[in-house]
């Protein structure tokens, strides 16, 4: 096991800084491409994570905390974002982002201390058992897949620009 | 074709700031750990991205300038920074990388007019003729390709601690 829970709050706190100074001001091209129909750009990317600090990770993370592993927590829309018929501009998107996860992380802090609370247990509506480790992992981990896409998404707009470096370049094949 | 300059240098001018957010302060854990032996863990790639600066890019874009199709380019070691036994600080390699790339972008801006010389063409050793703007995509999707590494490889650390949810991150499974 690798899970640590400072090591884990560096990425939670680092993601929307990071995504702030990659995003904002860049080109619509850029913001606005995806993989093809049903596939998300970078803004319905950052709407998710959004999304997820709403009502995924706190709530659930005090879901648990309160029930144990009595009741499942409620499912999570992944897709509920995409209902958001909100126009804002993504430096307007990033900045709720950075906002909400900073609260988030504050809330985090408060609740758990890591000899106490990190083998807590709870029900997942289709896992079962988790623990409080676990979720908070996901959290992180969750953030890396976004950027991940993020920056594939991106690439992938290059996929016939780059020429025959197209071999060497293994993101656009994926 | 998406290919633009103006939006190419929009990404390269993000790459170094993006990584110095990311990775600046980060615990060893993350700076340190790979997908496996042979692998790059993120201060690596840091180190292939500064000799790409130094040795790759601008380098090739100079040589095809000048010489066209007559030479090939001479071929590029993608390995040579793991002989650097220079031991910095992952802060200043980032400072060093952010360096370097801001002095390409203002030589990239200096030796191109985008009606004059994105079509001209050079030779590649391996690929035969390749043209000016294909570099320049193939730069920005390489830093694309390299952000997309480095949270790869940092999120397979988590790969035991998600506990169940490995099954909804596609990323742990590459």
């Amino acid at each position: 096991m690798n899970f640590n829970l400072n090591e884990a709050i560096e990425v939670l706190e680092r993601t929307p800084t990071t995504l702030e100074f990659f995003l904002s001001g860049l080109s619509n091209g850029w913001l606005e491409c995806n993989e093809g129909e049903g596939t998300w750009n970078a803004t319905e990317v950052i709407e998710h994570l959004i999304e997820g600090e709403k009502t995924n990770w706190i709530p659930r993370l005090e879901f648990m905390l309160q029930e144990g592993e009595s009741k499942p927590f409620p499912p999570f829309d992944r897709f509920s974002h995409l209902n958001d018929s909100e126009k804002k501009s993504i430096e307007e998107k990033l900045l709720e982002f950075k906002t909400i996860r900073m609260q988030n992380i504050e809330k985090l802090e408060s609740f758990i201390e890591p000899e106490l609370h990190l083998e807590l247990t709870g029900s997942h509506p289709e896992f079962g058992v988790v623990r409080v480790r676990e979720l908070i992992a996901t959290w992180v981990t969750h953030d890396l897949t976004h950027i991940a896409q993020i920056v594939r998404v991106m690439a992938k707009r290059y996929k016939e620009d780059v020429g025959p470096w197209v071999e060497y370049l293994g993101i656009l094949k994926k």
